[in-house]
């Protein structure tokens, strides 16, 4: 019986890695993370998306959601309301900058969390979708920060000490967003609802960095881009 | 201008981490977790700990708090009040078995969300009370995890991919509690409000393995524990 729990957002990346996960482990779990993030409509999305992908797909989705407010760290536009989300950066600074979007060591904190999850539900594959190329600033989602955090995990839980072996899995790793929507067209994936704006009001600013590199993605990867497919059927105006 | 942050529930250890980072750093942060634990008693005494040695040491203490309710994890009998804290175990048990009250990765946890304080915060020491000897069960105190841990903040945070290095400090990582309580004593550490027990109610048990290892060290230090010499002088009954 294999298992395995995504880090789940409900974006283009981890819906991906739900599509691809659903094909490939027999028990599939997500964890949520609501963290004060100023687009938590992500996560109500991200709901919908899960019940897309459990009936296309067939198969049970074990869901899981934790709060952490990470507005009690701060220095984020994406936990500070008092910082603005930058707008119309174009793509070259998109991907060498790092942006005031970054949280700090948040994907440390989601995968520490997962880890415990993980360990409780003895669930040993742990799927991000991490992706390098599109993001190359952020240096959480980075390889060697991966491999050095998988290490963490085994030294430092129970199940590890005892003998299990918990493995990150980065699917999307080495992908650009094209081949990121490319490889979960492959796996059935449904884009319709799944959210990336930062902004938060449920229509796709278009002006935000990952509005910005999804329309880039789809574009490359010769698509109409679901999302903005069903807003038009459902009669709204898209970016 | 030497900074760091200590993980400090206020404890034996992490109160000695205290003294000791007093005399060692001009600017002293300390983060203290709310994390639905039973014994969430020890947050009140930990302040109080940080008057007594702001007011011995006559310095400044930063102190932040962060609540992340690991209830929603479970698993341990630190967080689900349904499992009961073992009692009255033999040290030799205590020593090499990892308990019930084992919170699945709440180190990880923790260091995740310090590294995030400490890095918004400009802070690159780490400071966490940490020892092996006692409670070699317990596989997030190891030396390996937090080699391994360490790493990944470095590579993981937007300060360490610039070129800031973080470093986790364990000075009591190869003490016992006995040497421990005299490393304290030797930095002028005060633990008659340093807080142990996970029963919860602000007279210790002395049956948990918190109690049982706290008696051990005071005994082999030669010391009476400050904490009980306040009880005492208080007219309270104590173990």
């Amino acid at each position: 019986m294999k298992k395995a729990v995504i880090i789940y957002s409900g974006g283009l990346d981890s819906t991906t890695c739900l599509f691809w996960a659903l094909d490939e482990f027999d028990e599939v779990h997500t964890i949520t993370f609501y963290y004060a993030q100023r687009h938590s409509i992500e996560v109500d999305f991200s709901k919908k998306t899960l019940e897309l992908a459990q009936r296309i797909k067939n198969k049970t989705i074990k869901s899981h959601y934790f709060s952490i407010d990470l507005s009690q760290i701060g220095g984020s536009a994406l936990t500070d309301p008092s910082i603005d989300v930058p707008k119309n950066r174009d793509e070259e600074k998109i991907s060498s900058e790092i942006p005031i979007t970054y949280v700090p060591f948040r994907n440390g904190v989601f995968l520490s969390i997962t880890a415990a999850l993980a360990e409780k539900n003895e669930i040993y594959n742990i799927i991000g979708g991490w992706n390098m190329l599109d993001y190359s600033g952020y240096p959480d989602c980075r390889d060697d920060f991966l491999t050095a955090f998988e290490k963490a995990i085994n030294y430092g839980t129970k199940a590890g000490s005892q003998g299990k072996t918990f493995k990150i899995l980065t699917p999307l790793l080495k992908m650009n967003k094209a081949q990121i929507i490319l490889f979960g067209k492959k796996h059935g994936a449904d884009y319709s609802y799944s959210y990336s704006c930062y902004s938060g009001d449920g229509i796709p600013c278009g002006e935000c960095d990952a509005c910005i590199l999804r329309a880039k993605g789809f574009k490359e990867a010769g698509l109409e881009d679901d999302f903005l497919v069903r807003l038009k059927r459902e009669g709204h105006n898209s970016p």
